[in-house]
C-alpha cells in the first residue's frame, strides 16, 4: 500500500488538486459545506485524484459518464463538465462521451446532460 | 450530420466492432437476444461505437465507470471489463476506474464492482 | 373521492385481488413477510389494484416496465412477469415491453430483464 | 429476425412516427441535439416505435410509468405525458398509471411525477 | 399481526399524525393530490407512521437519509427535513445525517441534500 | 472546523472503529480491497464514524435505510444490518426501519432488504 501523508499536507495538496481540476467553481462549492467540504477535499482530491494510475482526464471522463448516466446532479456536471475542459478534453470528445452514455443509461439521462454540456459551451454546434 | 450507411451495411459494421471490443463473451449475448440484440448490434455498435471522436479505450472507460455507479449491472460489467482489456486498458488502470467511482456513486458500488474486477483478473493482487 | 370499505373487506379484498393477479407466487411472498406482507395486501392490491380506471393488463404492463428500467427488483419481476401472462398479456407483447425500456433505461435493464422473461418462458424463441 | 430497410427511410420513417406520438415537442427536443437527436429519431422511433407488437397507446403507458419510477426524467416526462395524450390515453388513465407507481417505486416518485400531469392539464382536478 | 382499525379512523388517525410530523407543508402536498394523496395519509400515516416499534425520530432519520441518497426528491427532502425538525432532531444532527449519506451514495448525493438542508436553516453555519 | 490527525493515527482509528461497528464481517472486506479498503477505512470510519455529532446506533440506522432504499448493495446491506445489531438496535426496530423504507422507496427494495434481515436472523418471526 501507498504510504499515506500527514493530514495537514492531505488538505494542503487536496486543495492544491481541486484547484487544478475544478478551478474557482470547486473552490467556491467545498468553501459552502463545512466538514463536508473538508471530506470532498481531504479524501475525494487529496487520496483519490493525486493518484498517479489514471490521468486527469481519463478521470474527468469517468465521471462526466457517471454523473450523467445517473441523473439528478446536475449542480456536479456543470462542475465537472468545466473541469473536463480545465484537464483537456475537447467539446468534441464530452459530446461522444454523452453518445456514449445513451445505449447504458437509456437518453433521457444523455439528452439531461447533453443540455448542460449545451449550457456550457453555446458557441458550440450540437 | 454524418451520412448513415445502409441497414445491411450497418448491421455488419456492428458485428465487426462488437467482436473487436467485447470478443465472443459480448457475441453471446447479442445471439440469444433476438431483436433487442440486433438493436444492440445496429445501433449501440454499428452506430456509436463506430464513431471516429472518441478512441474504443475512452468509450470502455466511460462504460466500465458507467456500470459500476449505476450498480445492478454486474452481467454488463463483466463483458465490459473484458472489452476495456481487449482494447488496450490495464489491469492498474481499471483498479483506478473503480477507485474513482466511490467519491460520486459511494463506496458500495465501487466495492461490488471491483469484485468482479477481482473475479476476471484474480492472478493480479487487489 | 371514494369511499373506504372497513379494513377486515379491505385486507379480503386485498388477498383476492392478490389471488387474482400474482397467483401463488404474490401469496408466497405477503404470507411470509409479516406486516410489511400485511401492507402490500392491503394497500398494493386492495387500494391501489382494485381500482377501476386502469384495467389489470394495463396495470401490469407499467410495472413490468417500471421493475426492469429500475434494475435490481429480479424477485419482483419474476412474480409480475407471471402476474401479466395472469392477466391476458401474452409473452410476445412482454418482449415489445422490453424491447421499448431499452431507449429509456439503457440496455442493462432490457437484457436483464429479458434474461427473467426468458427463464419463465424458454420453449418460445427470443 | 425482421428486415431493416435502407437508412433514409429509417430516418424518414422514424421522423413520421415521432410527429406521430410526441407531436411539436418531440421534434423540438431531437433538431436541437445533433447526433443524439439523430440516433433517437432512427433507433427509439425508427426502431422501436414501428414495431407491430405493441400499440402506441402501450408503448406510452410504459414509457410514463418508466419516467415517473425513474424520477430526475421530468424533462421527457412532460413531452411523453403529451405523447401519450396523443396516442388515446385518457387523464384519467394518466393518474391511474401514477398512482400505480408509488407502490414499486415509492410515493415521492409518484407525486414528483403527478405534479407534472397537473402541470399538463391543470384543468382536471387530481 | 396488528389489528388495523376501520378505515375512517385509519384516515383520520393518519390526519393528526401527518400533522404532528410534517405540519402544514405536508398537509399542503397531500391536499393536493387527491387519491395519490389519499393514500399518503391512510398507508404512510395511518399505517406506518403511528407503529410503535420506532420513534417519530428514528423514522424521519431514516426518511431523510433514504430522500438524500436517492436524489431527485428535492420537494420530499424540504418536507421531511421540516418534519426532522419537528419531532426533535437538531440542525447538526441533520448535518451529521447527510456526512453520513456520502461513503454510501456518494459526495453529489451528500451535497445536494445539505443545499436543502442549508436553505431550510440559513443562519446556521455550515 | 475540526483537527484532523496524522495518517497514521487515521488509519488507526479508523481500524478500530471498523471492529467496533461491523466486527469481523467489515474487516474482511476491507482486507480484501487494497487502497480502496484503506480508503474505506480511513475516510468512512477514520473521519466519518468517529465523528462525536450522531451516535452509532444513528448512523447505522441512516445506513441500513439507505442501502434498503437504493437497493443492489446486498453485501455491504448484510454487514449493516449485522453491524446495527451490535451497536444496539434490536432486530424489531430494523424490522420497522425496512417497513418504513417502503412509502419512500417502494415495497421491491423493501421487500428485497427484509429478506436480508431475514436471512440474518431466521430464528426472529417476521
Amino acid at each position: 500500500m501507498t504510504i499515506s501523508t500527514p493530514t495537514p499536507d492531505r488538505y494542503a495538496r487536496g486543495r492544491d488538486k481541486l484547484a487544478e481540476v475544478d478551478g474557482s467553481a470547486g473552490e467556491e462549492v467545498v468553501d459552502s459545506l463545512g466538514d463536508l467540504g473538508r471530506h470532498i477535499v481531504e479524501y475525494a482530491f487529496g487520496d483519490v485524484y493525486t493518484r498517479p494510475g489514471l490521468s486527469l482526464r481519463d478521470r474527468e471522463l469517468a465521471t462526466v459518464a457517471m454523473l450523467a448516466a445517473k441523473g439528478g446532479c446536475e449542480p456536479q456536471l456543470d462542475v465537472h463538465l468545466r473541469a473536463a475542459r480545465n484537464v483537456g478534453l475537447t467539446v468534441d470528445e464530452l459530446r461522444e462521451v454523452l453518445i456514449q452514455v445513451a445505449p447504458y443509461a437509456g437518453f433521457p439521462a444523455a439528452i439531461n446532460a447533453m443540455r448542460r454540456l449545451q449550457a456550457l459551451e453555446p458557441q458550440e454546434a450540437p
